[in-house]
């Protein structure tokens, strides 16, 4: 009632503020996105195509201005949305003060991410150097982060992760510690058969994870005997932990897609029994 | 009882079309395949057989003649099952036009897979380049897709596909934001190291899908320590990222099995509401 | 009752072939095993240690007699044991009669796999054939299937297998069709990249394994574009098909092991509740 | 009640024996660490940091003097504290006796822990043989076992481990029985082939261990046809079963974990029996 009365009261900021913004006013993403929304969307997508495609030295030779041209009209878009938000968001009850409140509006999360993907292509002006350029180009991809402004997938994840943060604190210890002790066990082993694969324990760490993970690229592996006998054991009984954290997170990232489903159809319609009328539990 | 009512009034034609068509009223497909449908199974089977003992030199150049004639047989034999089922679906009524009808079956998606399994053979005839011949000879493989008219399992899986729609998209789409950033970290950090293994983000990718599928062949991998970290950090966390949708592909399958079991046998004995004793439904 | 009512009647003969035989009346493990179960469990594991030591050269060497008279000692108790057992197996009601009774019992699997034991040993006297012993010996782990008469897990197996026959064979069936389909799409797009690694589809299939259960050796991958874009979506793809059977094997398996435990609580204590005394159901 | 009662008439061992022991009266970790406990656990961190970096030939180069000195310091408190706690465990009601308590109280396997912390420095004394110093040195490593003490997850992990000691046991033997058999049918294939990679069966479990986790380094793997075969059956089957204890362990984990939480908020609001309105325990 009173949002749909707020609502009425409107000015032309905060109706441009609704447009850039795309969460609604509980800060979850809004269900059905405005023209705005899908063009800065679908430029972010672009923007993270052509960064990949730079990167190919045939394409990048053949298309390179085209790139650039594409480059600069990304910015100057991302410029304005940010401009925009700055100016409109005194439009909001917490931002409200014309100094203080747009400079706590830049320091909130969104606001930075929005900065830092159009600040490489402003820091490019300030150097000559070539290889600082070349960084910044990669830095570009950061606009992907813009994407979380609509997504909800991320907010269920991070509501996943709050969820469970007490087990993936616990199992995210066990598996570092488990690590950390095979990395020590292999470079005890190993490290005179082999100096130059298992230099220092720092380095062991590398077999560690890809062993753990049973990526195994086969760039270091055991050759002695107690060597393989230790990789074994910590193969065996490892892998097993560091699967837990995989596990419970996708067991509860499962659970509140049901959860979420099931809100859904509660609301729709509550079960009965159809011969007595009671709810059945 | 109105099925068995127009049974009665089935003509040859319609005999024929329930002949040659392996799914029911109902499109789903038939509990109890007849002589006709086991003798198209385990023809399809044995072509795929052919396709692949055919790519085999020593087998190829000594039973090359028995395929070919074995190849001749089979698609005479698709080719009058392709013809009888347009010539006999116009039994049907959503096809019962002579010509639109008949049109209308031709775009259906099973009639196009039928088609496709005979087309290979005859396009061979159009053209004189080997190469053309050799790889059109791969695509008798797909004949192995005419299975999914007498597969109750892949109906299943369509299912679940459908069930889990939400859960896979927003998954498969972390998944795929998981690759691009990977592989741009990666590209970023090895680039220099190892300009033939990282040479653009699109090649990165297959590290990327090598790594975060934990197949890990060992034919690109970092050596540079910033890439080691970077690839640690990835693998840890991504790795759990990439099981989610096997998670629930996998949970979801087994849950569909479950409750057709479950309806399997509630249809036995039926549930009564504890409070009045009538049926649930 | 009926059961002690018999005990009491045991002849000699009866009363030995219950020494002999692991399995008590109903066809299950027994609970308990006694002396002489005991002393064929321990022999049978030791003969599966000589086999693998005999094969390390320097072990053999210096042991080897050692290992050939425990070798006679084992199958001198194992043919005892073969022998007792088709002697007293008249004993029971369903092989009374005393030739086609025990010509039944010769055939039933465990009395096969306790010939299998011990008929290597006396097929090396027929032969010279150096070669042809040599195999033999390997065949003296078969011994380690007289195991399966002491293990109530081997059972459960068999159990969990049975009940989700179904599953396991939907999903088989997917497996082994994706096994084929990718790799014949990697012999298509490999094929003239790489002839030794992909000569043919059957060989092509040793790619498929080694990919789609994530183990990766990297003797074989694709070089091309095309065979890389191919392995990646079969990967991101199939590893989740490729683990549905054994998701779901072990979540039968936990089942039936936790179906097991509360059947055992459950002859224990009904639970009530404390206050009124009323079951909870 | 007894408790507080009691606890008013410490003396000032009792409350150093409170100082240095982290665990409560019912030997569970304790909720709130106290200063002291703080430093110690520091202190136990920054050790296996230590160890870790000494092992990289530049830091321990530059840095060996600070290294050293802060073992010695480390050695120092350790031992202090140990002191410490065989001085005041006399005044717990089980150790009580001045010298039989205290010798039961070293024999406890924290104690023995903290013993195992310190003895490595002081056995670099009885010497001269630098080998063994320097093998003395990763022993330092098992200082991590004193975390022990203070980790709550720990203790739940080996509650984990006692509730599915039946499932792991089983799971854990079939696991076994598989390597062995695995190893010994690839002996059997590519000893021939390849007797360098195979050259025993002990050797060639290391290919089992490799293959049936998933790792697949690619420094041993099947090269011929009937080795790759054998080798294909074996991963398609074997992973499933090696995942097999994974997967109980975890699943057991979350449900432990999920099982604490309810009791939590159990306490908060309590359950009653629907029928007479009474609490259920």
């Amino acid at each position: 009632m009173e949002n749909n009365k707020s609502n009425q009261k409107t000015t032309v900021k905060q109706k441009i503020w609704e447009l850039v913004e795309a969460t609604d006013h509980e800060d979850k993403p809004k269900k059905d996105l405005d023209y705005f929304d899908w063009f800065i969307l679908i430029l972010i997508l672009l923007n993270a195509v052509a960064v990949i495609l730079e990167t190919v030295k045939s394409i990048d030779q053949r298309f390179g201005d085209y790139f650039l041209a594409f480059e600069i009209f990304s910015v100057i878009i991302f410029t304005i949305e940010y401009v925009t938000r700055i100016w409109a968001c005194t439009s909001q009850p917490e931002y409200s003060h014309p100094v203080w409140g747009r400079i706590k509006f830049i320091f909130t999360p969104m606001a930075i991410i929005d900065l830092l993907a159009i600040l490489p292509f402003y820091l490019a002006f300030t150097t000559l150097d070539l290889r600082f350029i070349r960084t910044l180009r990669i830095f570009r991809l950061l606009r992907l982060m813009k994407l979380m402004r609509y997504s909800s997938s991320i907010s269920l994840f991070g509501k996943v992760l709050k969820n469970r943060k007490e087990e993936l604190i616990v199992t995210a210890s066990i598996v570092f510690v488990l690590m950390v002790l095979s990395a020590s066990f292999m470079y005890f082993a190993e490290h005179q058969a082999q100096p130059e694969a298992f230099p220092d324990i720092p380095t062991s760490m590398w077999w560690s994870i890809v062993t753990l993970t049973t990526v195994g690229y086969g760039d270091v592996f055991p050759i002695t005997t107690l060597g393989r006998i230790f990789a074994a054991v910590i193969a065996v009984l490892g892998i097993g932990m560091f699967a837990l954290p995989t596990g419970i997170l996708g067991a509860s990232f499962v659970e509140e897609l049901e959860k979420q489903r099931l809100e859904l159809n509660a609301k729709k319609e509550k079960k009965k029994c159809k011969h007595c009328g009671e709810l059945i539990e």
